[in-house]
């Protein structure tokens, strides 16, 4: 019996998640603007509230903006690749700036206050992660935007940018979750153990940090959600075995 | 030309990533249990000293045995799958059987000291990644283990298995570092902002912590790796798909 290739299934489920994964990051910065609004007095730059815009910053941009940019190859799934990278390196890039200030706000807030820097767990794994990213993003750049690279570099660098893209996202997330509880043992370390309604709803924040992980995650590592290449893209890929391989396209 | 399929490569570079992986296991080990030794007054059961069983067990069993659990389809690569199999299954059972007692070890020292239970973002996380932990193995061993389960229900319940039990492994690590963070804010909130050594003690096991998962996950993840099926288990399978799809191996 002849095996006909199956037709491209319809990712129906892809939609149901990246829809989920968009109302929980929305859900999420709602949270963090909840708790800053509330319990902290709000947001504000040049004043006592300057820390305050950290979390935020964190939030949409090393979480929010991060996760929607690894999405975007199961979005955009049949749009050309060219303007598909653009759109992930764009994404990427306002995710570093909102992060560059947020990082701005918590060592000048630091300054103003006195407090040094760098001494916690969580400045260690933020600081590293937020490094890294941006080291991420200029390698991406380099290999995958400006037309320098060859094909067998990128196809070799690939998996590593994919793998160590994850790594940062969860990295992010787990930062974050370490900033949370930082900031409940600074802020109601007196009441935190007695279930205040703040440490309830920076607990709730710590989770649905988890659960847009989660989502996110297995949206990108679902096999069958993965980008399938355009036509063309295989036309161009097959040329270029042809080249590399010196076989004819007939075999 | 007739493309012979390659030969499995020897992977010379999987011995080397699971050699710095239990390096990395074992200086985990060894920092927590220098931590809790050096600064924290030891470790032991009926005493005031019982809460410090907690880090070690979590450490021991949620990260060091969990992630080697994951490890040994990588690592006995060329054995029967159903040894593997037992191993990955009893592994995993240690690994909740200590980790367990350490959580036995917080709530009896909770109780022993009138504070409250399962407040924090720690507590909150670490319980749940536990539960999800302990459900995910009487599912695994439910589908794998026991014979009564179909060959496809076996195939669509895998890959859940997989990214459910990455998931889980990154979880607990992240509930480590949450809990490295709250035990240095509670024991020495005045000194850790002045670079204490017990500070840099305890943030450099989460760096370990976290460069333990970094290793085991792309061990794990790295297509080249993942174990090959043996040549019984593929006849096994083609049989499969002779029997469901009503053809002949010959197609």
């Amino acid at each position: 019996a002849m095996d006909a290739a199956p037709p491209p299934a319809a990712p129906s489920g892809l939609s149901a998640y990246v829809a989920v994964s968009q109302l929980l990051g929305l859900t999420l910065l709602a949270t963090t603007g909840a708790w800053l609004g509330r319990y902290r007095g709000g947001v504000a730059w040049h004043s006592p509230l300057q820390f305050n815009a950290h979390p935020l910053c964190m939030v949409l941009g090393m979480v929010f903006l991060q996760g929607d940019a690894l999405l975007v190859y199961r979005v955009f799934r049949h749009e050309a690749k060219r303007s598909t990278k653009a759109l992930h390196a764009l994404l990427h890039g306002l995710a570093l700036l909102i992060a560059l200030v947020g990082i701005i706000a918590v060592f000048e807030s630091h300054r103003a206050k006195g407090i040094p820097d760098m001494y916690s767990l969580h400045s260690w794994c933020g600081m590293a992660t937020f490094v890294l990213y941006l080291l991420q993003w200029l390698l991406g750049c380099g290999f995958f935007l400006f037309p320098g690279a060859s094909f067998s570099l990128r196809g070799w660098y690939k998996p590593q940018h994919v793998f160590f893209g994850i790594t940062l996202f969860i990295l992010s997330i787990t930062s974050c979750l370490l900033g949370i509880t930082e900031m409940l043992l600074f802020k109601i370390s007196d009441s935190y153990s007695h279930f205040v309604p703040e440490g309830i709803l920076a607990n709730t924040l710590g989770v649905l940090l988890v659960a847009f992980g989660l989502v996110v995650g297995y949206v990108l590592t679902r096999e069958e959600w993965k980008r399938p290449p355009l036509a063309e893209e295989l036309a161009l890929s097959m040329d270029f075995k042809t080249l590399t391989e010196g076989e004819s396209p007939g075999g």
